[in-house]
């Protein structure tokens, strides 16, 4: 059998860890060929191919990125996307699809999938907003890189008094904000999952630099908002910041806490780097094991599936199950941010 | 209400968010105190404690270790060891105990929740074997440690054409080798949970060092055994290789590899820095919650109880159900650890 | 004798080193008080301070920042700044001071020793650019963390074949944009010692994107200048796109870039993450070998000289002669970072 | 012209950079050939080589180990070796070479170099024990992997009021184990430039834990030894120790320090992790620079000589003017060691 592979949406530590599991499972232990598709669903459309030999995954285990490349390409969206897929899997005498991407790529292979595709796809987003699983690919390595820059930011603040807002990436949840916040200490966190208060957050930083501490951090998510009718119009869509270029939300809460405090307050965007860099031990376990359950569920003739972690054991979820819902942070651990502020 | 705090057996990463967690839920939050007694149960017997204010805690998050101090003595085991708990207790009118710790410290829980006393517990085990939690504190960061010695150990076995072997932590239990050996690329995970066959090991290497690779590595458990009536001795108990100083199953497991193969072999017994440094994010999130779990368990009237982490969220579980058992690596993990070999 | 003890300026990793070795040295070697001034030349002139025992040094070696606070305060530029210094010394009988610091403080320092007091001083500043020593406290973590971020980019750069444009600090010199371009294999470094080409540079990834890679990296510190009359008018002072916020010479070099090549570009200011965190082992050494240095400066009976790293030694330089001039990085490291592109 | 290029010796970070940098300068810029031999002077004298592209070279920078894999093996010392070496590079044309290793390969590249080969050395060791350059490949990493053990280390230390025992690298020269142990804060620090008296460490040890401290860390380098005629017979040779496997003298100082204070001592050999691994900027850097000038003295038409780092600069010294010396830790530094103590 010949199984095709590909990466699709933004890059992530930990892609390589279960493309190199899907090659050592499904060619090593079954005998089946791996054909990668280069940059995600472009490739597929253009027939850009590439078989997946053992040389090919030789030391990828712990780099960051994809092997295969990526791009922000939907075939369901192009006229005649899906017919060319279609067309190219036969020609190629590819019989079963494994895509590894977000929310558009999991779309993607389940328009495929209904198209007479058989496809099993695994989660990957360091937003961690895929539903249906406990965690995607790349996300525990955003954590991770977010509090190193967190713990580096605290002596500064300190040091100097200062505020300082840091904004992470989250645009629908704040997965990376909540626990980044939590294990760097963060003072408050700001994510989607509640419009925040700006009267309440100088409130609150006001109290506490007068009465026991002289700094803060503040986390904030990209996709975080104020309540409606507050004082601060700001959202993400419009409001008086909007034009500001890059770090919009972050940079609005910075200003306005400076305005308002009169605080030293400084702003950093972590941006880019949270995507990039060596996979946690973490991600290579969650890319090896969704790898090795993507190719045993292709064989058993499961279709229309995503591999995902729930608990300790990784399980196959249907895809049309999960199409069109995202996964928030569980009020518990918005609690426990608050309650360690 | 005054709460006292311990922390009993081997130290690790993340004890210190822990207590973190439990003043500043208990302290701030609910107004109770805080009172720590030093070097586990050792410090209850002796009346040896400290108050544990919000000053005490600062900068403590990323820190290894516990400010409190530890020590591996049971108070069950000694005589009137029970009693004299129960008399500091009531003396320092404390209501409620926390204890952080492994087996022996939870068994010690439970006998003194047994005598009367309000205990809650959370669970810490660098080898992650505490029954009825899908993670304890500390174990997080030994993976982490373990993978990234692999790492560093990869290039030399690849640049010299070595078999290298690395001993890691794990009596009961194989969870750091079987995750550090799948997120270091190992190519033979040897843990407790089934009995390795040396004849097959050296058939393994040869072949592949005849076929395709040049280099191996083998990432042992320290309680890994050989199976019953095989052709190499080797017991944790006893054995020909007994008297070796330390490393003792790794050492075994090296002089036999490179005896019967003649490759250049070398060990590697990883040793203290497994359970030291500053904890990843997981185990201060870990800590964390299970630190505010474990007071408002305490608020909530619960004894004999145990804070676990069980799929995404925090529970309690009866101290009683987890008595005598052992969390053991489950078989699909050892399996995706032979498969990505 | 009592000797006081100061850290000014901008904080950095290394710092604690620095105070930790004048304790050991002073109090534990010559048994000489240490006496600690808060918030740099503010805490003198306020007569803000503590006595440095071994208790308060424990455990400070691997942190960020300063334990002591740190201001940007200058006391020569107040009225009476100098000789309220005077008095506090007197007053506290301390009869020398050691200033951790950079320009500002070494600058302070040598108006000080110039009314009178004995004075050494240890220089520091993530730029590097304090003359007269190889090196100052807080560098060599800095180029850490820039390179890791520029690792960290690295992939997404390549997996969606961008150009990364990447602004870190150094005002005057370059010393960070060059040293963590060539350890992060940037194509491209814009430093102040040579201001840069738009053309130039634009050509260049033209070519490179055409002929044989699809991404480029640009590492920009913040002091890069465009070479005058040149097409691209942006100058730190002033310019088009002076009134973007923060990362202004990133800003600007990105957004031309993407204008005139049409290549996807994307910039990352890495800010205040430069100056904090655990320093690097190279930075703790540095901090415990000018510590102790200036101890034994300030026992010899010498003033008005800094410590300073020159090859493997560490010597005694004349604060007079090194004020006012900057040390930039030299030709030949330039021309690595351009040869390696 | 045609450049030849091997690392030999013992592999260690930062041998990548050179090679990248070796293909860029000599490739990139003035267009020679570069052909690297494979598994050091084994590679030469079997005629094992292949072409370095850029292709080759890609994204190797922050990889540790070599790409041309390293051998211990000296032509000089095999019959007919020499005339080996010199007629492979004949018939492939190859007009001058470039050596990357520690002792034994700028030996031989003396050796072949006095045959009439063209022969620029680079240094590469982690013990840093290369006479006539600042610093060697590899060390620099070796430091901060040193460094890190120890800090983790220290926790349990203090934890469990433990004596911890780290043998790290340096048979002839202490860097390692200086450097590490003032970064990592150790209490002793035993290196081979000064031969230890146990009896001292003892009464040193006893002293601390009765008055103000519970807990010691020892860094001892492979190669330290005691002084002659004490009452601790221990030397790397013969003693009573002998016997143990690995990590001789550190079981031997571990054993003896336990059974002579009765203090809980515990001993972890830090072995082959020091020599694997990512490399640090600093080691990416000096590899950077020392190939661009092997290259350029190359093409300048130098022989027998080694790039060396003396203070900032990279200059050549005289390949016969290092033979036979050994670079020690000079007295400055340990006695900071020993201050900090």
């Amino acid at each position: 059998m010949q199984i095709g592979l590909l990466t699709g949406g933004g890059d992530c530590p930990g892609l390589n860890a279960a493309i190199r599991a899907v090659v050592k499972r499904g060619l090593g232990e079954y005998g089946h060929s791996i054909i990668g598709f280069r940059n995600g669903w472009k490739g597929v459309v253009n027939g850009d191919l590439v078989p997946l030999t053992r040389d090919k995954i030789r030391n990828t285990l712990p780099e960051g990125g994809t092997i295969l490349g990526t791009a922000r390409y939907h075939p369901t969206k192009e006229n005649g996307g899906i017919d060319a897929v279609m067309q190219v899997l036969e020609q190629e005498r590819i019989e079963a699809l494994i895509c590894i991407g977000g929310d558009g790529t999991l779309h993607a292979a389940s328009e495929v999938a209904a198209a007479g595709v058989k496809i099993v796809a695994i989660p990957k987003t360091i937003d961690n907003d895929v539903w249906g699983t406990d965690q995607s690919i790349g996300y525990h390595t955003a954590v991770n890189i977010a509090t190193e820059a967190i713990d580096r930011i605290h002596t500064t603040a300190e040091s100097h008094n200062r505020v300082m807002v840091v904004e992470v990436m989250g645009r629908t949840a704040g997965w990376i904000a909540v626990n980044a916040g939590i294990a760097g200490g963060a003072e408050i966190v700001l994510a989607p999952e509640e419009p925040f208060d700006m009267d309440r957050i100088v409130r609150f930083l006001t109290h506490r630099h007068r009465s026991h501490a002289s700094f803060s951090i503040i986390v904030v998510a990209e996709g975080a908002q104020a309540v409606a009718g507050s004082s601060f119009e700001y959202t993400t869509e419009t409001g008086k910041y909007g034009e500001i270029i890059g770090g919009a939300v972050g940079a609005a809460v910075s200003h306005e806490i400076a305005a308002r405090t009169g605080f030293d307050t400084r702003l950093t965007v972590l941006g880019h780097v949270q995507r990039g860099g060596s996979p946690t031990p973490t991600d290579r376990i969650l890319g090896s094991r969704f790898g090795v359950a993507a190719v045993d569920a292709i064989v058993a003739g499961k279709s229309d599936v995503m591999t995902a972690l729930i608990g300790e054991h990784v399980e196959l979820v249907s895809l049309q199950d999960i199409a069109g819902k995202v996964k928030t942070v569980p009020t518990e651990l918005l609690q426990v941010a608050r309650a360690l502020a």
